[in-house]
């Protein structure tokens, strides 16, 4: 393969069955590049278990998230919409890039710009009750209220 | 479990076999924890191949350098000390933490720690010769100099 031919790829995906982080950082590695950095969100263990529903996932504040760090190779991110066991991953987000820096940066950035931008809520479920709960770092949701 | 028998851990590998990445972050997955960083290191393609020989490692530099953080649940750092193929780990560094910003930070202090402390050198070998490289970024090592 030619460096050239070696250009910035973005990935999104979101889908059903459980994420393979394996599978996520195959996605990113380049023989161009030596580094590759991850975030997986999973669910603690508030009380029993964590059901996710509504996941409303906007996806041009995502691809504008995935597109800012041209000097990466590519960045994957992905969610499940449905169920998602406790310390099972519900997002993971790979970048990788020639040197560190530049992946671990994008990944930071990445994870706060999607938390900013993206209004998750979450339906948590205990033994005789639940409750909703919504990402507070989502700007524009915020905003609506 | 009960939260408090979940005290912070250290694992710190070296191993011959290639590194799974999947089973670097499941060492490190707890209920409590919601956040998963990693960082990988693969070797890039400079000419043709690369042979990692004499991988001189300082443990005590290494676990200085994952204890640091002990808000994070665990750190883990593995390296093959001979023949690794392009674009396939050498290192794998992951941090899980309740919430993501301590273990982003974490791991990008644990892979510049683990550059500055320990004096890694490795052997490019190319069709008709090779050199031997060091890494730059060890303060000791380029001190004796």
């Amino acid at each position: 393969m030619d460096e050239s031919e070696d250009v910035p790829k973005d990935f999104i995906e979101l889908k059903s069955e459980k994420l393979s982080i394996d599978e996520v950082s195959e996605l990113v590695i380049s023989p161009y590049c030596g580094a590759v950095s991850l975030f997986i969100g999973l669910w603690k263990n508030f009380e029993l278990a964590l059901l996710w529903t509504a996941l409303q996932f906007a996806s041009e504040s995502g691809i504008s998230c995935l597109s800012v760090f041209p000097s990466s190779l590519c960045c994957c991110s992905s969610s499940l919409p449905s169920m998602v066991p406790i310390t099972e991953a519900s997002v993971i987000i790979a970048v990788s890039s020639p040197h560190r820096a530049e992946s671990l940066e994008a990944v930071m950035y990445c994870i706060n710009t999607l938390k900013a931008s993206v209004p998750i809520w979450k339906k948590e479920i205990y033994e005789d009750e639940y409750s909703w709960k919504e990402n507070k770092e989502c700007f524009w949701a915020n905003s609506e209220k």
